[in-house]
């Protein structure tokens, strides 16, 4: 409880630390971002310079920006970078120029649904300049008037900055986190994402043993990705037994996840599992419905085991890619009850084992002491659980299957599955799940 | 649209010539028919002599009929097959008696329910002669009188006449399309089965390539079906990889097909697909409500992947194998439809190939010109499509699989496919289906 | 019809001759049971010392009971055993005191939901003495009096007791019928089992023929089951095909059956079907619902494939486990009816075939004699059932396979597929299901 006191303020705390820097696909705000991170998990931050190839991609240019404005000639400001870093569209070029209303208006974009929003808008790809604003301000634009636009960016030579952490347990086997940090001033997506995967990381770095490697990537949206599965990915093919990737899980909503394209890989089967015991309810969406980096980690010949984590998924929630997605969205208390989730995935696979009875028949639970002298509320369902556990554990199915059948979730049944394994009823026939490890391999 | 409208005209014009000739298993009515489809598709027709085995049944004698009717002794006529061919029992003996109402009772067939319908009746294996008429006029009819009752018809040694027309390709491997040529003046069931093979055999030869070959049988139902399978079994065993039966596809009605047995072979997966997305609703029909020749292509130890294809299913509508199946209740413009489903079936099968990722990760549409450079409606769902097809061609699927997954036709995704083949992302493995090409062997 | 009225009577004096006997996991209530069905059937009773290891449970010591009852201190009898045997805690030690009112409530078992009910309670393996009644006499005893308390009972060294029989076939493969004999003074939990099994080992002995070993085991629930698996766990894994256990088959409920873990052995297949084609509903429940001996039978390391046939299942009747659960809620006729439903088990198995189709195409039925000449009321179904067998007898699937797939009962189907195999149309392809015989190898 007092944990959860103060995760929930230093979550909050993180997010308004890093709610106002610019971030964006390179440049010195995702340095700044990746720095305040390595002040709570020791992240290793990595520069990869302009023009490097990762598979079809190549790493842009770097973009950083001092300064934007648009001012009517007599000196009016109309918007300003400094009160809002969405009023400039990302990676927009340079500009000092007076032009008129109708120069102008081709590089403003609005949002004529959301009249008080300003909308989210990059050119990654094609050089130009453009800024954002409300509508409502938009629509009050004198036609007949000029306008000064300033915009004091560089785009140029640099290197993108991704940062990662691997946290080394028994085995070389990994569970993989990722998430991105390309994301200016905007809460669900994406600063809960960042925020929760640095505290979970903390968190894994606490436990006593690890059965398994943990490794924490922290990069840009897709050429981040990119440019770490260009980096790693025999690696990873090898050795990552499930991925989670984390995004939009700081709002108050349902939680959500997208599947693999296989479906039913560890990593799905895992956090199915998990949201699914919850008991808060969970919307499941197909990989038809991806939109985050789940795209490139489990792209055709990477293939990875990985879902992506959501509360809201990107796209579904009004304030999606506008600046209403402000730190009045999330909370540290939703990004704590995320964490939570992400921390049971964590302890599911820890936990997971195939499991055989070592009896014939059915055990005498009383006179190894499992049975309960005295019937008080919740013996009667230990000994139903028990019972369960042991009607199904046959050799062949992991735990993660077992609970499913019966309907219990692995953070008691892994318990008393111990208890079982300590009595002599059962024995571990392998760590992890019934079968081999990898991707469409794991089909249940 | 000009093509559409001189098929309309030209299969209504068929249907028209077709309908008085009073076709039977056997006979004349058989032959003139084949020669009327003869001079628009090359077939070549067969004749197979009474009493050649067909695996375990034995052609029949040949049936014609010249001329039948019933008078009253004062020579007022009752009925008469120059009216209707309907209104003599096929495969009648001849006769030429004055018999009593009762004897002649027991040879004419009503229907009660409904009683402007003159029933279609067949005694095939057991030589017999008789009438159908109206109910409305049976009843009428003097039961203190007698009745001339004449049928001047020949029952004897003579064949059984079919055709078949192959449409040569790159490959061996054929599509096989059936329909039976043996129902007198009916126009749903049978005659737009014939018509709509007629001008798909046409459209066939007219493409300039074809990676197929395409194999059209016109045949009595049942027992032509049988000698045609036990003259070329083996063949058909080792070349046919989809097949389609074509019965009742001149009404207005929505489409249906009957599964084959195994309800997945590739003809399954094909029409399946091809009716789903045509978006005018279907009805899929197991193979328990089999009735046409899919009996005898899909029979054990025949085993073909072929579906039946229909709009209202033989059976289902209230004019079936009545006199009141007339032209009235098929038209050129239904036909045409029915055509363009099997069209698109055929191209299905043309352009289906099993597809792989040749990039690691997802590729940059914009570069390779794939994405559009103004955003025009469509254009968006173009790149939903494109990057769908990209997520789940991972080297198994055939397009036929990935585009029932993404939802969308594959006469736009072949496009698509195309287009993304020619930009180096997708690589072709095989042309087909991803498995073995018969059967169950091509479970999905 | 003579037959069932003979049954239901005989079934009806049966269960009134047993019914007031004193029966317990041990003792000589179970023996003087046996040896009354024996009386029917030549079952073979066995003795097992107390003491002898069952896996990892022990034969307890043997309980008998000659009398017992509560007075007051002026000798009025508040309970007796003489009256009803749930009256006292089933394994009670035995004791001749006088107590107060307050040490005796602390022996006293009853029911405030049902008032006027006895509840049966045992202590078999904690020692102990006690008393159940009625909640209504409770509450009427004087709460200053003393209490005379004699239970006139020995546990001593002993032994356990069951009974089995054997009917040979032409294979040594077995089909396994299972029921306990443990239960006191109770209807449906548990004189019907019994009874019934004892009426099929009946039936089964007058067979004419049978193709199969049939095997009835009536022992005490748990302990009983555990022993009769210790001695013969090898021969039964090798040799059982299929395994019935009956529970709460006598009450006029709806049937049911508890599924085995994997849910599609044999057993369940051939009870799935019995059921379903039985024309009056069931409700399947799946291993988690388990209660009975199928816990010990199909219990991780024994895997036999067995399913529990119930009508009402144990603990979903109101009268379930009390001194309600008497010869009202049974009846010989509905005892006879789930008899049928075992009969028809037997006849499933028996008459299971895999078929294959010998001729090539649809046979012609007519010229076999299978074709109806008239057309008679039923006529038609029988030609649809035959044709529909011809449809899907390829060879591998078994004759349950093909009756559950076109929604046709065994026992029509085994008829008609006798004529056709009869007629040459089908082969035989092996005797029983289309594979392997046991557990989970007989999934379909």
């Amino acid at each position: 409880m007092q944990a959860n006191q103060e995760n929930i303020q230093a979550m909050d705390e993180l997010a308004q630390r890093l709610f106002p820097i610019c971030r964006s696909l390179t440049g010195d705000g995702v340095r700044e971002t990746l720095r305040v991170l390595q002040k709570r998990i020791p992240v290793e931050i990595h520069e990869v310079p302009t023009g490097t190839r990762a598979f079809d991609w190549t790493v842009p240019k770097e973009w950083n920006i001092r300064s934007a404005f648009v001012e009517t000639t007599d000196g009016k400001r109309i918007l300003d970078f400094a009160d809002n870093n969405l009023h400039v569209v990302g990676y927009s070029t340079p500009v000092d120029e007076t032009v008129s209303y109708e120069t102008l208006r081709q590089h403003l974009h609005t949002l004529e649904d959301q009249p008080d929003a300003i909308p989210y808008v990059t050119s990654y790809y094609r050089e130009d300049w453009g800024f954002c604003l409300e509508h409502r301000k938009f629509e009050k634009l004198d036609k007949d008037a000029d306008y000064r636009v300033v915009i004091d960016s560089t785009l140029s030579e640099g290197s993108l900055t991704y940062a990662d952490l691997v946290i080394p347990g028994e085995s070389t086997e990994e569970v993989l986190f990722t998430t991105y940090i390309c994301h200016p001033s905007m809460g669900n997506n994406e600063l809960s994402g960042p925020i929760v995967n640095t505290f979970l990381a903390d968190w894994v770095q606490s436990l006593s043993e690890r059965k398994y490697t943990y490794r924490f990537v922290f990069a840009p949206e897709t050429i981040g990705a990119l440019v770490y599965l260009s980096r790693h990915l025999d690696h990873l093919k090898a050795n990552v037994v499930a991925g989670f990737n984390a995004s939009c899980v700081g709002d108050g909503k349902d939680y959500s996840y997208i599947a693999s394209p296989d479906e039913n890989t560890y990593a799905d089967r895992i956090i199915r599992h998990v949201l699914a015991m919850g008991g808060t309810g969970f919307t499941p969406y197909s990989f038809l419905e991806r939109g985050s980096d789940e795209r490139q980690y489990c792209a055709p010949n990477v293939g990875l085991p990985l879902v992506t984590f959501c509360r809201s998924r990107f796209g579904t929630f009004p304030e999606y890619h506008t600046s209403l997605d402000n730190l009045d969205v999330i909370s540290g208390l939703e990004m704590n009850n995320s964490l939570k989730v992400l921390q049971r995935c964590c302890r599911a696979i820890e936990d997971n084992v195939v499991l055989k009875n070592v009896l014939i028949g059915e055990p005498q639970l009383g006179k190894r002491g499992l049975y309960p002298a005295t019937s008080k509320v919740g013996e009667y369902e230990k000994v139903r659980v028990l019972n369960d556990i042991i009607a199904y554990a046959e050799g062949k199915r992991d735990l993660l299957a077992i609970s499913d059948i019966i309907g219990a979730p692995t953070w008691t049944t892994s318990r008393l599955a111990d208890e079982l394994v300590q009595s002599g009823v059962l024995a571990v026939v392998k760590q992890g799940p019934h079968s081999a490890r990898h991707g469409s391999a794991t089909k249940s």
